[in-house]
């Protein structure tokens, strides 16, 4: 099976596998549960992994005893020095070479060779420049512990934690509860806050936690003015990211057309017209600061047409010096542009 | 053992037992570690109850396989509803009868039996307030998930926090991290950022990642701003504990010549002086808003001077109708008063 590619997008909730031709063609895609390793473990990412590849290979009408000619993971719990020995010694017959990256990165190879800023709001968060001459910066990216910032966790924490601050009368609500309660309970399928301890202690699921996030989409989608709080927050926190990367980004990267290119990845960016008041106030205020020298003058927003696992099998494949075809303006879509008049 | 009463005292990186006989006196007290079974799971949490019950058993000179009168637990994790059939179960020799209680009761029940403000800042944090009617409001005690303000976990969260953003420029510091990026080098034997993500995650330990605190408070001492900063946030989030609870305070409490009885409890009140003006602020400005009517004159923080076990004991002992000699005044000490001009 010495052309076949397969990549990984590695996600905190779902992931995917794509096997790919030498020439650039898609053979098959499965779909899987959580790889991220910080929140399975090793030994669950690996055998996951294992298994889209293996259902992947059968899709394809390949056998699954040969080894695939690469494996380019784009996984968001980032690189595990460990995983690829492992997966060596237990799955002999998944693939020849391995490569692992950052889901940052494997979404940006899907979508462009030549550098912007991805952003990613899934699960978790994420954010990251890659310059064209090859440098990167990044922001976030360390989990719910430790930021998350405009993710589907960070949501869904911000709207629950609102709640109990107000039933402690510890901070007032920007707007009333009523909704998000009531949400929560039916949701989490408790009756008052001390339910709510086993889903975030001995039973907690960070996925599960996150997927609370699309009731309270529905809730704004409906007026709730609390539910839209909370995701025009994010638009602020997502923002913020690209607003603590944009000083590195190269000339070339901000003069273009569509201004500075950020590619969106993940669910969250479904309720993008609940964030937009938030994301715009932030940049806007960005480009009239003195900050960036009036080299900011607007950006657009893409997002990808296929799994960032091409990006994965494309950079897994680059990493044995073979380059597949890759359909860059199919694969990603330009859905919001804003120009912005800098100082 | 008809006339020996058992009590502990549960944090969440210490405990404490005290066996009391029928007179009041203190006979024997051991130490062990956490027995918040949030952080520790169930079984590992009565195991250590037995274990430090059985030593002060042993210190008093009695047979440990004769079971105590009563055991009255003051415990972090709050009632545990499947722990005293457990324990009953896997340790018939331990006690005759049992009570759990929430730490924030069993320090109250140590120090008064008048009611008041119990203010806990330890590993986590926790605020009640007992009215002599025996009405209860609380406020906090949810953990490092949704609450903790004010404790050693939030105050090492907080600074660790400022590091990563300002390493990210994703939001500026207050003051000058280079003093408290060093220590969170040193403490976690760190080099970076990732360095810390075990910490967070695979190898998480709430009490560990608290002890930072410790540390922090060393700096504070020495007069870093940023060390200091964290501590006066500390003092205000505390506070803002009392503040939710004081409109429930029934007049009694507040009228005292000492003004409203605040028993703080917990390591992270040895850092007073640390977080005296952030708390003081906050209080200062309840009494001159409109918010309590003119009711809110002053108040007085004590501290106690026995493990809040004793307090269990002493409760545990009246779950039976047997109440044992209780020296309050012996038993708590005020360290500072402030009195307020309300408007």
């Amino acid at each position: 099976m010495a052309s076949v590619f397969g990549g990984v997008e590695g996600g905190g909730t779902h992931s995917k596998a794509v096997l790919v031709s030498a020439d650039g063609k898609i053979l098959a895609e499965t779909n899987g549960p959580s790889t991220n390793h910080w929140l399975v473990g090793v030994d669950k990412c690996i055998e996951a992994i294992n298994e889209m590849v293996v259902r992947a290979k059968v899709e394809a009408g390949l056998d699954p005893n040969i080894p695939l000619c690469s494996l380019g993971m784009s996984l968001s719990g980032g690189e595990q020095k460990d995983a690829i020995a492992l997966m060596k010694e237990r799955f002999p017959g998944l693939s020849q070479h391995y490569f692992i990256t950052a889901d940052t990165i494997g979404a940006m190879a899907t979508a462009s060779n030549c550098g912007g800023v991805v952003l990613i709001s899934g699960t978790g968060s994420n954010c990251k420049l890659l310059n064209p001459d090859g440098s990167q910066v990044g922001c976030g990216g360390w989990g719910h512990m430790m930021g998350d910032e405009g993710s589907a966790f960070w949501i869904s924490h911000l709207a629950v934690k609102t709640v109990f601050d107000a039933v402690d009368s510890l901070a007032a609500p920007p707007h009333d509860v009523t909704h998000v309660r009531k949400a929560m309970e039916e949701y989490f399928k408790v009756s008052d806050q001390m339910g709510m301890l086993p889903h975030l202690y001995s039973d907690f699921q960070k996925s599960h936690f996150a997927g609370f996030c699309r009731k309270l989409a529905e809730g704004a989608e409906a007026g709730d003015a609390l539910c839209q709080f909370v995701f025009t927050q994010a638009g602020r926190a997502l923002a913020k990211h690209v607003e603590a990367v944009l000083p590195a980004a190269q000339e070339s990267l901000l003069s273009g057309d569509l201004g500075l290119p950020i590619l969106c990845v993940g669910s969250v960016w479904k309720s993008w017209e609940l964030m937009k008041s938030g994301f715009t106030d932030v940049l806007t205020a960005v480009a009239s600061s003195d900050k960036l020298k009036g080299r900011f003058h607007g950006y657009s927003l893409l997002t990808l047409q296929q799994s960032s696992a091409l990006g994965g099998a494309s950079l897994g494949a680059q990493s044995l010096g073979v380059a597949f075809a890759m359909d860059y303006a199919a694969n990603a879509n330009v859905f919001y542009t804003q120009r912005l008049n800098s100082q």
